[in-house]
């Protein structure tokens, strides 16, 4: 044998993100002078809160910015579990939390530590891209389970326990809020799903990245229904901190040597100075409140403004900041409604076969994490180019 | 089946670094008032330079700290393959060039996009603990050559065909200057490993995170010797920026969109502020070069000073900040010689069972990353305690 090695099978198997495509075909367009409305990216448009950037600015002042503890800052660790308490009511030690590379770092962290080579594990479709794509690079199985609104676009005990059955699980992830679908799980269907895992004995792992986003209940930790579940944040979201890549988990104790032991080799350890952001971050809640207020006006004006133009099947957003529209009355092929959408509109969105391989080619998001004038534009130009239609 | 799930298998393998149960017991030693000098840390004392926390300061003033593209901004990409042009004078185009978390986020990348499951990789004993532990965590096979000072610690073409005639390789990983060992591999030395991979078909992965820590002759970049090899980078050692968690790698072509993908999907994109920081790196090496002339003065002090209180069996260190020590006189269980050692003159040293499973019961590595005075301090204290042993 000689000449090019081969290129691993996973790798070629991990499939793009499509909202990346619609990203650069929308800046070729502005490249050439023309005007798109950006409604497909999923981060806040709004800059981090200045009191964490000030924060940062000190530490950055000290020049220390060496390794961390590889399961985080103990007053990070320590004041993430002071937020359970405050947030949730519910007890956390922080020798449980473990600091995280964003929401994506922990979720490597938590299924090399809990899966086994081939393992199972349920996921919703529609659902989060990298899931499935995490879960294949590792060598591990994602169980896609097509929800919809009948159950609010959760999974259930019923639809687990049909996945088990056909062949057995080692665990479940849920999302709520959830991307793309924008739905927030009731505290009985997390209770459920919990003890189905534990009835079951799989593990289970709740991503909790868009808490704090919620518009009429707030959401529910899974620690609340089971100390035994596995918990994915980040503070990207509520917290304008995207580019920071600063997360964390909270696992039960058994877990946190064997995911120290990870970290240490995986990591070494998380940004310096993002940690030093997420410790700010909890006390940013004035500035982060009125940026979601901004979120909740963007999507009481959409709930009654899509309809109003012919974009009116989906389910009431309850968080996040995310429209999950069906438009199978207009297309079957979402790439090509996008495409023509932003060329036609100048509008971007995201096709929803990023989110459901399956079913994804009648479904659309639209992300509303800019502001109400961008919003307001959006639905003018949609509604303007679907009755040219 | 109910209860609890069980930990993978992976996780519990994982060994932990031991160089860090050398901190805490330096750190409660330090917490009952004794006093520790740390030769064991692999990182700079000196603080990040300031002119890159200026950088850093103006970007963070800013506040738009948002994902970048997956493979890092253009304008860091592009300067990372200008240093390429002008440091080692490799034409690099930026297309190649990967942004990463720390190198530990290219090695997770380069070892996902080249490796099939239980693909067998070939390293060197002694080396980096993280290599066998990401590679055994990821479902592939380290084969770890034991090097010694007949091959100045370097892999050979002969190593590696009679690893590859035993059971096939898939590819092969050097570092230069190396951990533990300090060792620089020659020119000649990486086109041969290089020249023997090609011919093998192996992928050929070169660590060249120490560049610019030489002391005699500069590093030799792979990329000289095969623009096939992937070349994984860091700004943490020369730059002092180990806290920033951020790197690179440069790999072929074909390599770049499956990266992407896997980069997309396991980090988003790599902190902002990281990514600024380590632009504004290239521009700080009159800072880096004081900091290097330090360690150049460690290192004089150290390789006088040490045989003179009988630790004189060490190959001469041509780069990094590390001197790996044979203490075959003294001991063979390098972790009671190292727990001695800091009981009994204050000195934190690594075990050489971080690095060589094999055979680090008789050795340890000393960092010289601190001032002068720690160094003289070390030697001092370590004369008196060998002489009272």
């Amino acid at each position: 044998m000689s000449g090019y090695p081969a290129i691993a099978e996973r790798a070629e198997r991990v499939a793009p993100f499509i909202v990346m495509d619609v990203m650069s075909q929308a800046a070729a367009i502005e490249r050439r002078g023309g005007s798109v409305v950006h409604m497909e990216v999923g981060q806040p448009s709004a800059p981090t809160p200045r009191s964490i950037r000030t924060a940062v600015s000190h530490a950055l002042e000290d020049g220390r910015i060496g390794y961390t503890q590889a399961l985080g800052t103990d007053s990070l660790r320590a004041r993430i579990a002071r937020h359970y308490r405050e947030a949730y009511g519910v007890a956390v030690a922080a020798e449980r939390v473990v600091v995280t590379t964003g929401s994506s770092g922990g979720f490597i962290l938590a299924f090399l530590a809990c899966f086994q080579p081939g393992a199972r594990v349920a996921i919703t479709a529609p659902g989060y891209p990298a899931y499935r794509n995490i879960l294949i690079a590792l060598g591990l199985e994602p169980v896609a389970i097509e929800v919809g609104p009948e159950t609010r676009f959760a999974l259930t005990p019923e639809l687990i326990e049909r996945a088990h059955r056909e062949k057995p699980l080692a665990g479940v992830l849920t999302m709520s809020p959830a991307n793309p679908t924008g739905v927030v799980m009731r505290p009985e269907a997390i209770a459920d799903v919990a003890a189905c895992c534990r009835r079951l004995g799989l593990w289970y792992i709740s991503d909790e990245i868009y808490h704090g986003l919620t518009y009429e209940a707030p959401a529910t930790t899974a620690l609340a229904a089971d100390p035994d579940a596995i918990i994915v944040n980040s503070f990207s979201k509520y917290y304008c901190m995207t580019g920071w890549r600063v997360g964390w988990l909270v696992v039960p104790e058994r877990l946190v040597r064997p995911i120290e032991r990870l970290q240490q080799n995986f990591s070494i350890s998380v940004p310096y100075l993002s940690q030093v952001a997420g410790e700010a971050a909890f006390d940013a809640t004035e500035e982060c409140e009125a940026i979601k207020a901004g979120y909740a006006a963007n999507r009481a004006f959409l709930l009654a403004a899509l309809p109003a133009i012919g974009l009116g099947d989906f389910l009431p957003v309850d968080g996040a900041f995310y429209i999950y529209l069906d438009i199978g009355r207009y297309s079957n092929d979402s790439m090509s409604f996008c495409r023509n959408a932003l060329e036609g509109a100048g509008v971007a969105i995201t096709p929803g076969l990023d989110f459901d391989e399956g079913r994804g080619g009648r479904t659309v998001r639209l992300s509303f994490a800019g502001s109400l004038a961008e919003c307001e534009e959006a639905v003018s130009r949609l509604g303007t180019w679907l009755g040219r239609r």
